[in-house]
C-alpha cells in the first residue's frame, strides 16, 4: 500500500499534511469526500471579500466562513486547522507570490478570517459515475485552467478577471454534464461557457494560464466552467497587501460528502 | 380582434378546426396550453408503434394514446375529437403522401388507435419566460428541422432516421436551454446535440427538411433537439401501409397546461 491509498477520509488527508507528511496535489484523494478551495484574508477586508463571494456565486460558492482568528472551518471540518492542513499554500502580498509553504502556522494572525470554497473535484466524481469522461484525470494531470476577458463583479477592493477549468467533450456528454453539473451548484454549478474559446478571451487552450493542458480529441468540444482559483486571478490583479490561498491542485479536503452538496 | 387573437385555450383552438374555421400553424395560439403530435394507425400495428416510443422516448414522448376505434383522447383533451380537431393531417400510403386534408372523419376507421407526442412549443415557452431567445419564433416562421444519420431503436416494422429540431443560440443560452427543457421530458427534454451538424449528418442547415430555415447569428451555436415529426420521417421510412399524422407545424392543441408537463 502507498501513502496515497492510507489517505481515506478527508481527516486521513488533513493529518498527513499536518504532520508534513503530504503536500501534493489532492485529487483522486479521499474519494466521496468535499476538496475545497483556500481564501484567508485580513478581517478589515473580509466584508468585501465576502460581498465578492456574494456576487460572484459561480467561481466562489462558499462552504464556510471562520470566525475571525479561528483557523477551524466548523462547518466544513470541525476538527482541522487551517493553517496546518491543506498540502500547499501560496502567499500573496501586492498581488506578488512571495512564498507556496506547505503551512502558515508562523504567518498566522489573530484578525485572519478563512474562506472555505467548493471545488469541481465535487462534480467530476458525478460525472465519472455518470460515464462522462474527465480527460486531465485521464491523462493524470491537473485540471487546465484560463483566466477569462468576463470581469467578476467586483466588491471593494476586489476585483478581477474570472478564471475557468476547461474539460472538453463529446456534445451529448457536454449536454450530460450542462445536466450533473447544474445540481451542483455549491461547487461552481453549470458551465459558463461551451464551444468557441475566443469567445471568452482564450488565444490558446494549449497554454493555460494554470494546470496542464490536455488533448482534445475530434468531434469534442471545450467546456468551461468557472474555477475556484478565480480568488487568485483577483489577488494578482488587486494587489491586496494580504492573501493567503491554497495551492492550486493542493486542495483542503473537508468532511462533507460531496453527495450533500448535490441539490435535489 | 382576428380571427387568431380569439384562439385563447386548447379548446376554441380545437372547435375553429372542427368547424373548418381553422386550417394553419398553431405555434403561439392558446398560449399555456401544449400542444400536440399525432400518429393515427391501425391496431394490428399499434403494439409496435407503442413499442417504438418506449425505445425512443426523446423524439416520441406519450401524452396519450386512445382506445382502438375512439377518436378521444381522454387524458390530453377529454371532448376533443381527433378526427376533426387538428388543423390539417397528413395520410402517409406506403411512405408516400397522399393527402392532405383537414379532417379525417371520412377515413376514420374502427381499429385506429391514435398517439398524442409532447411538442417542442412547450419548452419554448418557458425558454421565452427564461430569456433565451427562439430564432424562428422571432422570425415568425416554423422551426427548421433536419433528418439526421442516427437511427432511431426500431420495434417490429417502425424504424427510421431520428428528426431534430434546431434553435440557434449563444453559449450561454445553450447552457441555460439544456437546464430548462431538461425539465421537460414529457416534450423531448434535453438537447441530443449541440455545435457541429455534420456530426450528426446534417450538411447544411440552410436546407432543412421540414420547416424553414433560420439566421445563425456570429458566435451562436446550433442545438439540436429529438423532434415530433421523427414519426413522419418512419412513415416514409417503413413504408407502412397506413399511418395518419398531423401535418408539420399544425398540431393538434391539448386542454394540458404547459407547467404540468415539467419536472420538478
Amino acid at each position: 500500500m502507498t501513502q496515497r491509498d492510507e489517505l481515506l477520509t478527508g481527516q486521513d488527508v488533513r493529518l498527513a499534511c499536518r504532520r508534513g507528511e503530504f503536500a501534493a496535489q489532492t485529487s483522486g484523494l479521499a474519494a466521496g469526500f468535499a476538496q475545497a478551495n483556500l481564501v484567508v484574508l485580513p478581517k478589515d477586508v473580509a466584508y468585501d471579500f465576502l460581498l465578492f463571494c456574494r456576487r460572484n456565486p459561480k467561481p466562489c460558492p462558499l462552504l464556510d466562513v471562520t470566525e475571525a482568528g479561528s483557523p477551524v472551518p466548523v462547518q466544513a471540518a470541525a476538527d482541522a486547522d487551517l493553517r496546518t492542513d491543506a498540502p500547499r499554500y501560496c502567499v500573496w502580498e501586492h498581488g506578488e507570490l512571495v512564498d507556496e509553504p506547505t503551512d502558515i502556522a508562523g504567518r498566522w494572525r489573530d484578525d485572519f478570517v478563512s474562506f472555505v470554497i467548493g471545488c469541481s473535484f465535487t462534480f467530476e466524481a458525478a460525472l465519472l459515475r455518470a460515464g462522462v469522461p474527465v480527460r486531465h484525470i485521464e491523462q493524470g494531470v491537473n485540471v487546465p485552467m484560463y483566466r477569462t476577458n468576463i470581469e467578476c463583479q467586483p466588491a471593494g477592493m476586489f476585483r478581477g478577471p474570472l478564471v475557468v477549468s476547461m474539460r472538453p467533450l463529446k456534445p451529448a456528454d457536454a449536454i450530460r454534464a450542462v445536466q450533473i453539473t447544474s445540481r451542483y451548484p455549491a461547487v461552481h454549478g453549470a458551465p459558463v461557457h461551451l464551444g468557441s474559446p475566443e469567445q471568452i478571451g482564450i488565444a490558446d487552450l494549449s497554454r493555460p494560464d494554470f494546470g496542464d493542458a490536455v488533448e482534445i480529441r475530434d468531434g469534442e468540444i471545450p467546456v468551461f466552467w468557472a474555477c475556484g482559483v478565480t480568488p487568485q486571478a483577483v489577488a494578482m490583479a488587486t494587489k491586496s497587501p494580504l492573501m493567503i490561498t491554497h495551492s492550486p491542485g493542493c486542495m483542503f479536503v473537508t468532511d462533507l460528502r460531496d453527495e450533500t452538496l448535490a441539490v435535489e
